[in-house]
């Protein structure tokens, strides 16, 4: 264990029981390939749980929220309060989040980062107050790097958390108004890309928002261009403390051989900046959905990941993820309980 | 009620709670229209069940098999046998869709219009024997006058039998070695779309395979030329019995106000069928999945249809729109559970 712990290396995918799976799908009684995506899932978790048939019972779903100091710009429809009183809704059950948590029988963590109120003190909620929010990355860092590495660890330890309590998939959420611009933000910085490209409405700015949104995007990439070669210092200067707890969950999960279910477009940044610290994790990641905002599209691409689902979703809180939940849990059923041609006495295709 | 039932006038939509339940939608603790497509299939449910929180717990999948003479063309990957070894597997709860119908709780009635072995007498089966499959349509009509109606009546049964019981949403499945070729010849001929467009390897076929089906389908084409106008005809001379039934349950649902989820290709044609009978049929008929044969994302274009997912599946036997359940239960659960902004104490965006 160094003390930089991302770096440690990665769990091994079970190539022998990747290669049992898919000979186990070809004998089962449906034409070769003809359940397409939910075949190579199957097939894909069998090698991360070393076990020809793979089970989803146990789900864990922890929502890492933060506040963001670039809202001063007046990046975001929403009021910064927001992100507190979502606190509370998610352990009230009347989030989207908490509904889909019950109906899938997962277990929902909650995880305050760092808000604007630092007095907030929600039973059902675990307050780390690493900062009252980040600071406004235009001006400087969002965060130092002893915040930025409570804020790794806090991702691990609800990560470490996940694998005690027995979870097969772990699903990361995200809340915090104004995190749309922290991940375009930080996407730009990492693929090179044109800001116009990666900025995006978020919860709901109208034409001239996102134009805004686009001109504090520039002001902060130029602030911090020296560093874009490196991933860490840049997710520090223009993450989201719920930014890089993401970031060390994934690469957590990783190397204690957990399956990860990336929800939308910041969790997909937070995979990246991940796959950019230490490329192993990516084999640990499944891709739930492609959302509405333009620049999930092609952070996904970057990552050659394909989604389940694609249903217009721009909500977070790890919610499109959640929805692909019982697809995958189908997936396995149908690995592990269909008939295979010659325990169905059903003639295969001819040779 | 007319000789002609399916032509019989279609229940209406309940826009009163359409109404209320796409102003709820807007009450709850999220930005608007951030679940995307779930509102929208929420707010139709509503409107189709005619209350403000619709729900799906009774689920009813109906599996229409049945054989086809054009198979003597050599128009598929697996011989004809499959069919009625398949009927078996369905109810000894091997195949894929008695897997997903277990796990969904759904209730799967299976229904044989007709195969090649007139003699199989299987438990849990209802069979009918219409005939022993239809007649190669390359030759003449592939089913008369009276089969074409028995089929009709048997779709309208099933459907019937799942109103009885409850259901809340009516899903059919089909089983038919060669039905994606009659599927293909259907919609050519209603679509005047050539047959290259709308024909693709069904279970299996490499390119040989479909060039030369796709000259079977030119030749049925031709031989029935005179007739695509009557879509009621189109449907005797070339389709198949579980596709005739499939016509038949989508314009019985519609009549008894009953919500349809249609499957694959053949159902979407069988949908086509329907909708070009009875117009009015279109509003009770949703849509699981856009699938890998590649007619069948033309199809959906001429019907307007958004499915919900988009696998690269290939089986049929009703299990894209099985697939497709969890997501409209989850889209009810999060219409009926979420928390409004009142009840949150969530501040709003500003108006």
């Amino acid at each position: 264990m160094t003390q930089a712990w991302w770096l440690n290396p990665c769990q091994s995918v079970d190539n022998n029981a990747v290669e049992q799976a898919a000979a186990r799908q070809q004998q089962l009684t449906k034409p070769a390939g003809s359940l397409g995506r939910l075949e190579t899932v199957a097939v894909q978790l069998a090698g991360l749980q070393g076990q020809v048939k793979p089970t989803l019972e146990q789900i864990w779903i922890a929502i890492f929220a933060g506040d963001h100091g670039v809202v001063a710009e007046g990046v975001s429809a929403f009021p910064q309060e927001v992100t507190g009183q979502m606190l509370l809704n998610f352990v009230s059950g009347g989030a989207a989040i908490s509904v889909l948590a019950r109906q899938l029988g997962a277990q929902l963590e909650v995880v305050d980062l760092g808000t604007v109120n630092p007095a907030l003190n929600l039973p059902g909620v675990r307050h780390l107050n690493i900062g009252a929010g980040t600071a406004n990355f235009v001006h400087g860092a969002a965060m130092s790097q002893a915040q930025g590495e409570l804020a790794l660890q806090a991702g691990r330890d609800s990560l470490l958390r996940a694998k005690a309590a027995g979870a097969q998939l772990f699903i990361g959420g995200e809340m915090g108004i104004g995190n749309t611009t922290a991940a375009s933000a930080l996407a730009c910085a990492l693929l090179d890309c044109p800001v116009a490209h990666l900025t995006g409405p978020g919860t709901g700015l109208n034409a001239a928002g996102v134009s805004h949104k686009a001109q504090v995007i520039e002001r902060a990439l130029a602030l911090h261009a020296a560093q874009r070669g490196d991933a860490l210092q840049t997710l520090f200067n223009l993450g989201g403390f719920e930014i890089a707890a993401l970031v060390g969950a994934y690469l957590a999960a990783a190397q204690e051989g957990v399956a990860v279910l990336v929800d939308g477009f910041i969790c997909t940044v937070a995979a990246l900046v991940a796959v950019r610290l230490n490329p192993a994790c990516r084999e640990w990641l499944l891709f739930g959905h492609r959302g509405a905002e333009p620049g999930h599209r092609h952070v996904l691409e970057t990552l050659q990941s394909e989604p389940l689902l694609e249903l217009g979703l721009r909500l977070g809180e790890g919610s499109g993820a959640a929805l692909a939940v019982p697809l995958l849990r189908l997936a396995c059923d149908l690995h592990g309980q269909m008939a295979t041609f010659a325990e169905a006495a059903v003639a295969d295709r001819p040779a």
